[in-house]
């Protein structure tokens, strides 16, 4: 019984990794269409019968991804102001979209969200896992008197990451440090002015 | 010769009308992946030779699709400030999104470009023809002293759609017109503080 718990460094918890690498691998190269279990239990040296009992499905796979890569992804960062904040926010997810490999991960998930209900569910779970970490920068700068109570925290975190997407799934360049800058200060201006405020 | 000319009402600008319902149709049932050359020629009511000589393939089939969509598009209103136009804008892009098919058709030629490089080329043009359309609506505000000169105008434009589409893409509920407004406003505050202006 003790060895189904996926401690860190049991063997549950190692098959789990290699076979999420080798799902994440799989995903950035051929998207969803392409992921298939018994591909991704050769490439990870893990027994078929064992991948197609634990997780069954491709979109099983990527939901579980979802939940290792939220568990993995960076805690919220305090420089003492919500600008401060969210330009390192803003910078780790222009990396992250601007690098081919990471990029190309996250686009291929977004893709698969867009037909299939299961991977779209896990999605936003991972996304609200996300602003979650890094909403309390801005409920901080609420206390600081920043910006105005009543602020949406997570409407301006999302308000950070949006036209970062938006750049990597609609143009052929992936966004630059100066869009993360940019993406930042418009999003720490509008939330002063209180356009993310209840009833702006 | 003449007839080679798409000319509105022409047989050949009537083949190519019926050929992109069916496209759109298809794609936004079943993404790129289920769209399929002969399927789409049966649905349109046109000779299979005519639709594999014309289009070829799959991708090029969404690119003329993408070309027709700008096309159709509608034009920038004059509302005589800056956030009237963009507020007509944003409501525009959120009802397309959460309109359950075309909502659909566009999250799946987004997710068909994650995947294919001709797709992806023909969405940033489709973008840009859209975004060279309401430009001038930041020009304009730039003139009447709204926002800041060197105000870049495709950028604000591009920030009032971002949070709608990142919304459609990453949450399991289609954004509503609390969110077009939302972006709006966002986007004329930061553009305003001069966000957006060249060096900032």
């Amino acid at each position: 019984m003790a060895d189904a718990q996926p401690r860190p460094g049991g063997r549950t918890a190692r098959v789990r990794e290699a076979v999420l690498r080798a799902t994440r691998d799989a995903l950035a190269s051929g998207g969803l269409h392409g992921l298939d279990l018994t591909a991704v239990a050769h490439d990870a040296g893990v027994g078929k019968t064992t991948v197609y009992r634990r997780w069954g499905t491709p979109t099983a796979l990527v939901a579980d991804l979802l939940v290792e890569m939220a568990d993995r992804a960076g805690d919220r960062v305090d420089t003492g102001s919500l600008l401060g904040d969210l330009e390192v926010n803003a910078g780790r997810v222009q990396r992250t979209l601007a690098d081919p490999e990471e990029g190309g991960l996250y686009a291929a998930i977004v893709a698969a969200a867009t037909c299939d209900a299961r991977t779209a569910a896990a999605l936003e779970a991972f996304y609200d896992r996300r602003v979650a970490v890094w909403a309390p920068c801005v409920e901080d700068a609420v206390g600081r008197g920043e910006v105005p109570a009543g602020t949406d925290a997570a409407a301006v975190v999302r308000a950070v990451s949006a036209p970062l997407y938006y750049h990597r799934l609609t143009r052929t360049t992936p966004p630059g440090e100066e869009d993360a800058r940019r993406a930042a200060a418009a999003a720490v201006v509008a939330a002063v002015a209180g356009a993310f405020a209840s009833g702006a």
